[in-house]
């Protein structure tokens, strides 16, 4: 008899479990290239989920989607000095096209900030050409050394919001607004708890005034940073020459922003709600929600699959994605394996005696099984992925703030970073940051910010404390006027 | 007062016809690096469109999307020699990567055939791991020596579709089914009557038994090509050792296919479409399908653009794109050929008067202006869009058939094809169409196929003739049974 194979256990090893399971739940493979993956149909369904929601935000908050060219001469790459230091090492590029030697080497895009600029430069004559509030969705290359599915790969597929603005205080307000975009997909599509804020200086993008993201803890304790919004200033402006004259009549230069979200997400998703079977999807991005396992023997084929497919059409009907799994060469067992390995939110079970009741036995991924009127379903059901979703959220945020310490010295510091997430007050100097990394392998991941309308810190009291304490490593007075979240990170 | 500029004039020179149009309705702008754009919103917002339809007709006709990497070693492209022979002329090199050279160089992807081929050959088994229909969204590169925006750029966005198979003749229906698609897209979305057919030996993709396409005719005569679809036999397989074990338990190779459709389509609608004033954008694509135009003097200003509002609110919970253009700074005569220059194909006047009246002046991008009640707006323009559609559709086709000749001498094919489309009888000998390319620029388009559930050949008696005459060039016996189309091309 088939069995289905499941991941090495999480506890043996987290790191296994997890590629394990990548490669079980067939969301990706290897691809033959360093560093780059395939991602498969079920895992791509699951991106085209995100990009869908994800589009329909950045849509209602005014962006419109445009397409800027993968090739960026690399004389552009040089204009920001902060922006070059930071990409250089990990660009790829192109010497040679159409059978010749190029005159001037043309890199893969790491990120568009410059090509963008140069097209900003002359597209924006007057205030009345701003606000741009542009996005792309695309694949850039960074050349990492070590790689991971979904994580860190030399290619990845995400979306970079570009903007540029007449004022300061805009591009400020926007900057925020684009992370409280990101915030409320990873709470409520992805539930992910994730802790929103700046990051310190020596974290921020390269070419950027402050940066601020979202952190996640993975069932590891280690920070997965998920999102990112930043305010850069007139840096780019500057660097590409992109002036506007004002209502003034003066000439000024942009104000611009850049915010993205990438499949990187997928390992967010992966890491913290997974477990031993395999993945555990958020009901609103599982590309299927409900799958009907039909369980029969020959002589209740027929009215077995006739039943599921009829239920079927009624759950579709319902708005829910659904698939019945009529295939004959497994066994209902094998069946029920293989979804929880996929981690697809709700099955039912329908055999030839609940047909006969009018009645299924359905089962959350992470829940136990309950008997059900047929005719309920499609009410049922949305319910229950609604409240599936705010399991994973309340248990995920769980397992965050029980693997939390507020730590004042260094020693217990140390003991926070190597299970979770050290909130810790800081001097804010960028030496005694790199100090703490080569002490402890953790970082400075984000310096925690109230989002009063998503209203995030109200999960964690330890967030919301605000003081002026002395850094944890070197007693020096902390900046910040709050404790920030250290941890390793992926 | 500010005015609209204008494209220059078709009958004064076309092809700059064509760039102005591009870059004054704001489609695409040229990008740094030589042969690439950047497609600006209104642009990328019609490929949205394009995806949207496409995408759901090839998820109902089965298929799967997923993501294959950007890089392919070169060795890849060279285990098919006649893919490698067509394909490596065009190629994009990466030699150098993370500040190191490369121990292989990375070709840029042309087109995935390879890369797919590879990473099947490691996930099929078996008869059940087929048919594999999968399809991607994504950029492209061929370094081409003559570029022109959408047409022909060193960078493109498309889609690819790969499908593998356990018989020959799943394949070859695969490769007819999804020409449909093309087809049924075309007519039915782009409002394009093309020709869907055959291509010659000559003219065949790289590495294919055979492709077929669809064929349009644009304004100046020229024949683009706007969808291919080709049976690759089992030459992939081969080349990348696709085998499965059959029902019979015999390993064997694979069947593939694969199909594609780029934003060169964009170009096929601006140039079947446009006139002097600029893009005529079909309904069913168009980003904007109405746009309303308020006309008021201070004193009036507030009830115009009020009961244009409302009037905004009903056409779009009716499910039109609308957009109540307000722009204070611009007169409304402005207005008027700034949406007939970006193809709008329905524009509503709304004045004071008309607002008293409740009525309104409508007028389609290619009809007269008309006045109607405002509160069968709702009702009236979905109608008058199929209408417009329609009508778009039926002078494409009134235009390629006065631009088609059949004919049976060289002299008139000559005179055809500096015009228009020659249908002719034809050999069949590759260094036959060769020596008809050198002495007339024309190429052998399509050998058209008749797809009896769109009925295409319908649209034009001269298509459907079949017969074995002799070679419109040579007098050798002709081949393939019927006419051949020749033109110049894009």
């Amino acid at each position: 008899m088939a069995k289905v194979k499941g991941p090495t256990p999480q506890s043996q090893d987290f790191s296994q479990w997890y590629l394990d399971t990548i490669q079980l739940a067939e969301l990706a493979d290897y691809a033959p290239v360093r560093g780059t993956i395939v991602v498969r149909p079920y895992g791509y369904a699951l991106w085209e989920n995100i990009q869908r929601v994800l589009d329909g935000m950045f849509k209602e908050t005014g962006h419109q989607n445009a397409y800027f060219p993968l090739f960026i001469p690399m004389s552009f790459l040089q204009k920001e000095a902060e922006h070059v230091e930071g990409f250089s090492p990990e660009l790829a590029v192109v010497t040679h096209a159409g059978g010749e030697e190029l005159e001037e080497p043309l890199a893969v895009r790491p990120t568009s900030e410059t090509i963008i600029g140069y097209m900003w430069s002359r597209w924006i004559r007057s205030w009345r050409d701003l606000p741009q509030l542009l996005n792309q969705w695309n694949n850039v290359v960074r050349w990492e050394m070590r790689t991971r599915p979904f994580l860190r790969t030399s290619e990845f597929l995400w979306q970079e919001g570009h903007t540029a603005h007449a004022t300061r205080e805009e591009a400020e307000e926007e900057t925020a607004r684009m992370l409280g975009v990101y915030l409320k997909f990873a709470r409520e599509y992805a539930a992910l708890p994730v802790i929103p804020g700046r990051k310190t200086e020596r974290e921020k993008f390269a070419g950027a005034v402050y940066t601020t993201t979202i952190e996640g803890m993975m069932k590891d304790g280690r920070a997965l940073q998920s999102a990112t919004s930043h305010f850069l200033g007139q840096n780019f402006a500057r660097a590409f020459e992109i002036t506007f004259q004002d209502r003034d009549l003066q000439e000024k230069y942009v104000w611009t922003t850049s915010w993205g979200l990438s499949w990187r997400i997928i390992g967010g998703i992966i890491m913290t709600h997974g477990d031993d079977q395999g993945l555990v999807l958020p009901p609103k991005l599982a590309p299927i929600q409900v799958v009907i396992v039909p369980i029969y023997k020959a002589e209740s084929k027929e009215r077995v699959l006739s039943a599921a497919k009829t239920l079927e059409a009624e759950l579709a009907a319902a708005g829910l994605r659904v698939l019945t799994d009529d295939r004959d060469q497994y066994t209902p067992g094998y069946k029920f394996h293989d979804w929880e390995l996929r981690g697809v939110p709700y099955r039912v079970e329908l055999g030839p005696r609940d047909v006969e009741a009018n009645a299924a036995v359905i089962k959350s991924r992470i829940g136990e099984k309950e008997t059900v009127a047929l005719g309920e379903l499609k009410n049922l059901l949305p319910e229950r992925l609604e409240a599936l979703h705010d399991a994973l959220f309340a248990r995920a945020l769980e397992f965050r703030k029980a693997h939390t310490r507020v730590v004042d010295d260094y020693e217990a510091f140390k003991e926070a970073v190597a299970e979770g997430f050290a909130l810790a007050y800081h001097c804010g100097d960028a030496a005694c940051e790199k100090a703490i990394q080569e002490e402890t392998k953790a970082t400075a991941r984000v310096i925690p910010l109230e989002f009063p309308e998503h209203g995030v810190l109200q999960d964690d009291e330890a967030l919301r404390e605000t003081g002026e304490g002395v850094c944890v490593r070197c007693g020096r007075p902390a900046a910040y006027g709050r404790r920030v979240v250290f941890a390793r990170a992926y």
